[in-house]
C-alpha cells in the first residue's frame, strides 16, 4: 500500500467501525481490505449470543470481497478505539487472511499510528494449502508404491 | 419475500455462486440477503485450509449486511448444486440468522424449486440474546439478595 | 437414557460446571455425553478473548470422548445455572452433534429439572454428511455422462 | 519439557492419531498436552460435514484439560502422518492456547524429528485478553471523565 491507499483505508477502517455488531464485547472493530486492482472492502466484528460463532472485522472483510469475485489484496487495515495498545488480528483471521497469499496487514489507532506486519511474518512457519496437498502427493505416492 | 423478490434473490443467490472460494469441498454455495428495505446483500462459502475456519455463504451474506449498516431482513435465499436435495444451512448459520430475528429461508434447487422455512423454524427451542439477558438479570437478583 | 443413565448424567453435567472457562460471558455450561456403552464424558464451555474461538460444552464433550475413540452415543445433557428457563444448545453444538446421528439431548435447570430432545429434532432438515455424498455422487455421473 | 516428557508426548500424540474423525480431509492428527503437574491429555481433529465446525487436535486436547480443571500448561506436542514437512498449529488453535500463556509447542513428523516453538512465538504481537481489560479500563477513565 502507499500512504495514499493506507490513508484512504483507514479512513474506511474507522469510519465503518461504527457498523459493528457488538453488544457482547462493547469492542468496535472496523478493517478495511485494499485489493491488488485498488478496491477497497470493509469488515465490522459482528458478534453472536453463542460467542462461538462471532466473525472478526477481518474475516468479513474478507469473505465480502471473495463474494464479489476478489481474492488477491494489497494488505488490510485493522481499526479499533484502543488509544495505548494496537490490537492485532486474532489468530483464526491471521490464518483466514494467509489462504489468500502474503500481504500487508496494519493496525491503526484512533489517533491513526500504525504498526506494519504482514500475514505471513503474523503466523510464522505458517500451516497453510500447501500442507494438505504435501498430504494428498504423499498418500499417492504410497498408495502408488504399494500397488 | 414477495414472488417478486424471491425471483430476484434466487437469481442473485445463484449468480453468486461462481465466486465460491471452495478448493476443499468443491461444494459451490450462493446465499442472497434481502434487508426489510429492499436491498439484497450475496455471500459465498469462503474455505480455508484449516476447515474450522470455513465460513458458509449465509455467514457470508449477514456479516456483508451488517458491515454496511443492514440489521434488519425479510429473508435470505440458499443456492447449490443439489439437483436431488435441498442444501439447508448448516447450524452455525441457523445461529447466526437467528441473532437477526425470525425471518424467511428459502433453500434452491439449480430448477428453481424451493424449500420455504424461516431461521425461527429451523432451530427450534433456539438459544439466544434472551437466555444471555436472562443470565445476567438472575445474577443480579442474587447479587442483591445477598446485600 | 433410561432413568438411571440419566441421573448420572445430569450429576456428571452439573459438576463439571465448576471447571467452566468463561471469564467473558460468566456463563457456567458443564455437559455429559453418554457413549452406547455407558461411558461418560463431561464437557464444559472454554471461551477465548477472541470470541469467535469459544467452544461450548457440549463440542468439548464430543471432541473428548471421540479422541478416546468413542463415536456411538445415547444422549446427552447440558446444564447451565438458569433457574427459569432451559438453556438448549446453540446451532453450532447442534450441527456438531448430528455428525454423529440421532441421539438425545437433555437440557437441565439447577433444580434438576429437564426439557428433552434429540439431535435431529433439534435440526429439522439438517444439512449432513449424506448432502457431501450425494454431492460426490451427482459430480460423478456428470462426469461419465461427459465422457 | 524435558527429554522424557517429550518422548511420552510423542507417544501419546502419535498413539492418538487413530481417533481422528477426518472423512473429509483424511488428515490424521494428533495431540498431547502436558500439564504443568504432568498429567497429559490427548486429542484429535473432529471433522464436521459444515467444514467450518471441525475443531483440531489441538483445541480438542486444550478443552479437555479445562474440562477436567488444568489450565496451567509445559507443552503441546503436535504429530502428523507428513513425511516431508512439519504440521504446525493453524491460527485458530494458536489463539486458542495463548488464552493459557506461553509454553512449547512442538510439531513431531512420524520418524519422531521436532520442530520447537512457543505459543507466543507463534503468534507475534498477538491479541490476548489483556486487550480487553485495557479496552474495559479505556472505557471506564472516559466514563468517569465524562461524569
Ligand atoms: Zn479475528
Ligand atoms: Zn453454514
Ligand atoms: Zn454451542
Ligand atoms: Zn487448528
Amino acid at each position: 500500500m502507499n500512504q495514499e491507499e493506507l490513508e484512504k483505508c483507514i479512513d474506511a477502517a474507522q469510519n465503518s467501525q461504527q457498523y459493528a455488531h457488538c453488544p457482547y464485547s462493547h469492542f468496535r472493530i472496523g478493517a478495511a481490505l485494499l485489493t491488488s486492482c485498488g478496491k477497497i472492502f470493509t469488515g465490522v466484528n459482528v458478534e453472536n449470543s453463542s460467542y462461538g460463532l462471532t466473525i472478526c472485522a477481518e474475516r468479513t472483510a474478507y469473505t465480502k470481497a471473495v463474494s464479489e469475485g476478489y481474492k488477491s489484496f494489497k494488505g488490510i487495515v485493522v481499526a479499533s478505539d484502543l488509544k495505548d495498545r494496537f490490537i492485532t488480528p486474532c489468530g483464526a483471521c491471521r490464518q483466514f487472511g494467509v489462504e489468500f497469499g502474503d500481504f500487508e496487514v496494519v493496525c491503526v489507532k484512533p489517533d491513526r499510528s500504525t504498526f506494519k506486519s504482514s500475514t505471513h511474518k503474523l503466523l510464522p512457519g505458517l500451516f497453510s494449502q500447501e500442507d494438505l496437498i504435501a498430504k494428498a502427493e504423499q498418500d499417492e505416492r504410497e498408495c502408488k508404491a504399494q500397488n
